[in-house]
């Protein structure tokens, strides 16, 4: 069944809150705060771009499902925990305070711990339900964690806090411009590339996966640039209201950004070069998919930027 | 192959380096930091308990290994969360400065997070390689994120935090009682139990599993409480070298313990009983199983009451 942006948006909102409350179930101090995160209104891109792959290449609706709570688990708890004092000290996301100034510090890093625990363990038990192939259960949840892991996002969040604690002015501009490419292809690239990729496995043909694989990481890799240019930009040019969280902290924390190193202009620029390669990569398929929830997620982001 | 305590603790020790080198590479700021940690001189005592009892009912050595590394990683991601100055705020562990304090709260939040990260992607790996059943490898691993999880290890941590802030004046000493026993099951007992069932899990036999599993989880749980009421118990009568961590933090932090509600003597008292259960529980099993690396583990816990 084909749906649009909005119709999957409200699909995947109400899954989420049922299996939140299945796999968290209160009254519970952690689980509060889990439920307060993950089930604080976010964009959610992760989870509409594997439902948006899953869509174009015909895959199965159900396992998407799945695979989208997962991600937005693992999201969730890289928010928590990345918004802690030690970290970015964050006190404002998604339009509310941060996790750790409602419930306190030792709970905010209890329940990012507890969503990382439970993204493996979700996907382990619900795909088995679905008596979906268990080596493809296995892949699919190593992928998810080699996304996630040191070799990914942690990776990317280390080497932002190793590079915000230097003194900047000792590199050259191109040592920075390779240096910041490498942390936002770890840092928010792997898990975007992640969750495209598992929009493709949610296809049960094994041959039809490994054919489009490649490809899908590729455009998967462009739309995790795009969307951290993005991210960048806006935290320059947009208000507290719009953005959900602090504007300008960034440059407070001194932190390697697109904005930094190619200004506003430049930034936006390389953006819409993205935007154009993307829509290329989408004809490159050659597949009559339904690409409409994916070209919704490209034309919001564009939508952002500055004219 | 039958081997004794300290065999199966070489065996192990130089596994879990040879593995940490391969999944951890260095160099890496974030690796360092898991390294120190993981690699640092621990008790082992829940990675000796897994192969103790896959010794005990002669199963696959391979598979054991493996179990017993990813329960370390686990178990080394908890405490550098543990030992955060949000939490228990430990300067000292296993004799060495805490995480955070070599490498900074952001690496140490970041290494715990990579650690549980790694111990279902390392288990999903590494017993794929050994061509374990697929269904055999996801209930393993969900079973471990079970134990660590928020119903597990991690609720405990909670419930030990959440006491802490409160008044424990208005509470009367059975309801104490009950609530110290439920998060000592939880916080160490759930993944020392584990560590237990998955030694049984090492052997192949699906029958032979399900004959002894209630019975081993009863012994691990003893096990771990057996534990915890010694770990209270040195806190009030040890020394800072012999400890490897600063004595008398327990009620520095107010923390609820067996020595708080029942005095050593009778923390004592129960600990003797419950070695003797243990006793009994081994006899129970009636298997011809090689036992010594378990009775050397009660033996040495016992040696530390005291006398």
């Amino acid at each position: 069944m084909s749906m649009d942006f909005n119709q999957q948006s409200v699909l995947f909102e109400n899954f989420l809150v049922e299996k939140t409350n299945s796999y968290f179930p209160l009254p519970s101090l952690i689980n509060e705060a889990v439920h307060y995160s993950l089930l604080s209104e976010g964009k959610r891109i992760r989870p509409l771009l594997c439902l948006g792959f899953a869509q174009a290449f015909s895959g199965d609706q159900d396992q998407a499902l799945r695979f989208a709570v997962a991600i937005e688990m693992v999201h969730s708890y890289s928010l928590i925990h990345d918004d802690l004092p030690a970290m970015d000290n964050d006190d404002l996301r998604r339009g509310r305070p941060t996790n750790h100034k409602v419930f306190g510090q030792a709970h905010a890093i209890l329940s990012g711990d507890s969503l990382l625990n439970m993204a493996p363990e979700f996907l382990l038990k619900e795909l088995r339900l679905l008596q979906v192939d268990p080596n493809k259960i296995i892949d699919i949840v190593a992928l998810l964690m080699e996304a996630s892991g040191h070799e990914g996002m942690i990776k990317g969040q280390s080497l932002d806090m190793e590079y915000q604690a230097k003194d900047l002015s000792r590199f050259d501009n191109e040592s920075l411009k390779s240096i910041l490419s490498n942390i936002h292809k770890l840092k928010t690239g792997s898990l975007i590339t992640w969750s495209c990729i598992a929009g493709l496995h949610s296809h049960d043909d094994t041959q039809f996966v490994q054919k489009y694989k490649c490809q899908v990481k590729s455009i998967g890799q462009r739309i995790g640039l795009l969307f951290q240019i993005i991210d960048d930009i806006l935290d320059v040019t947009s208000n507290i209201q719009d953005l959900g969280k602090t504007p300008g902290k960034d440059q407070q924390n001194s932190k390697l950004t697109y904005t930094h190193l190619y200004g506003v202009q430049g930034a936006t620029a390389i953006a819409k070069e993205l935007i154009k390669e993307i829509y290329q990569d989408i004809e490159g398929f050659k597949i009559n998919g339904d690409w409409q929830i994916i070209r919704q997620i490209i034309d919001s982001l564009e939508e952002k930027l500055p004219q």
